[in-house]
């Protein structure tokens, strides 16, 4: 069997995330299903982040699948961009040795979230960007997302996961965290070695209510400490969220 | 009676352009439906563009319209972004003399055309940018553009106007035209004291026929020339048309 990874952009708004749900549109779905028609056979694929939730968009989100079909790399891109929906495109195909993993075999995972910080809502932003109207103190944010680059116990920004599964460890260590100002937008963007469910929609919220000053910075460290979901700040919305890349040792 | 000018933004894509027409969904409509319900009484709005077509945004269209309504510019802005659809936006509010008229006080207007220039197509751009698959050549794109700046007969670039009116002066004088790039990302940026019906955008289809070898330099004296519109070249789609600003006298 060959094992193909794909790199995938995808407008998350029409879907309720990627993972397959039963009497819902999903990625995973729309891509099993072109995969499937283009190689007429089943093809099940794993992601690197299949937990992503409704809206959420992606830019590098990665998956992969086995199979015994033939078809080389180019016509397999060509193929699945022409029989995928307009909002989701195959960016590249590329063969990979047996024991790779989308998700298992990922080392770090970077997001961007965008916030558009202006009295007036923007329609051409408005499908990407939170928008935030009062002022933000853009330096507050930044020695916030400063201090929380490293490794900490990141249960007081965890979601209870939908599966209901206990999560034993809530350690991450975060490489890169930081907040990036061109006019009113604000792209928040990070980098961790994995990241909990609903984890950088609620590191996002805090480090804006630390901007907004409803929270002090002192309040992160008693945040961190606590491990408990409900002292963290609110859930910034899905649709600013963009999975931008995966890493994988090289 | 006081005149109020409105500076706007607005995702084209649901629109039938922006100028009123039956049966049809107009950002004039929308607008002016908005201005009367929180005036409490009819407004008729004048554009400085009203004529762009189905599907073209805009970040910088602006209106004007007279009233004898007592509501400051504040209230005004804040209760029509509260009356409009998520797809439109007033920006700005100024109380301007009485002289003040969108259309016929411009003094240049600046539009931005999107595409997208890669093998995949984008689905987090593709509502905002034409996607073209094969290689431009940027260079004779860039030559292309300069030598349409200044003061020209653009005849070959004006479409049939929908009014049916013959259009006596075709002549125009273009200040800034050029194509910028970042990544895959190429932005046609044109400056000019008026445009011709689609002109922006057969412009554009020009400018990328000359990009793909299509059409030569050469051809453009040949087209300017011939002061018609079959020899130019294809007209680029709407949706990756935008009205970045309209210029006045200060």
């Amino acid at each position: 069997m060959r094992n193909i990874k794909l790199v995938l952009e995808y407008d998350g708004a029409p879907y309720f995330g990627f993972q397959r749900q039963p009497r819902h549109k999903t990625v995973q779905e729309a891509l099993e299903k072109a995969l499937s028609g283009l190689l007429n056979r089943p093809v099940k694929i794993t992601a690197a982040s299949g937990r992503t939730d409704t809206g959420v968009h992606a830019r590098g989100q990665v998956v992969n699948f086995k199979t015994d079909a033939p078809m080389d790399g180019l016509s397999l891109r060509k193929g699945l961009n022409a029989l995928l929906p307009r909002d989701i495109a195959v960016l590249s195909v590329e063969e990979v040795p047996a024991s790779f993993h989308a998700r298992y075999s990922a080392r770090q995972k970077t997001y961007e979230y965008q916030i558009w910080n202006q009295a007036v809502r923007s329609p051409l932003r408005a499908s990407r960007a939170f928008h935030v109207t009062g002022p933000l103190n853009l330096a507050r944010m930044r020695s916030a997302a400063r201090k929380l680059i490293g490794r900490h116990d990141f249960r007081s920004f965890c979601a209870a996961d939908p599966s209901g599964k206990e999560r034993e460890n809530t350690v991450r260590t975060l490489s890169r965290f930081e907040v990036l100002k061109k006019g009113p937008l604000l792209r928040v963007v990070v980098t961790g070695d994995g990241f909990l469910y609903k984890m950088v929609r609620n590191l996002v919220g805090t480090l804006l209510e630390i901007g907004s000053g409803k929270m002090s910075l002192e309040d992160l460290d008693t945040i961190l400490k606590a491990r408990d979901r409900r002292k963290a700040g609110k859930t910034a919305p899905a649709h600013g969220l963009t999975l931008i890349s995966v890493d994988y040792e090289v």
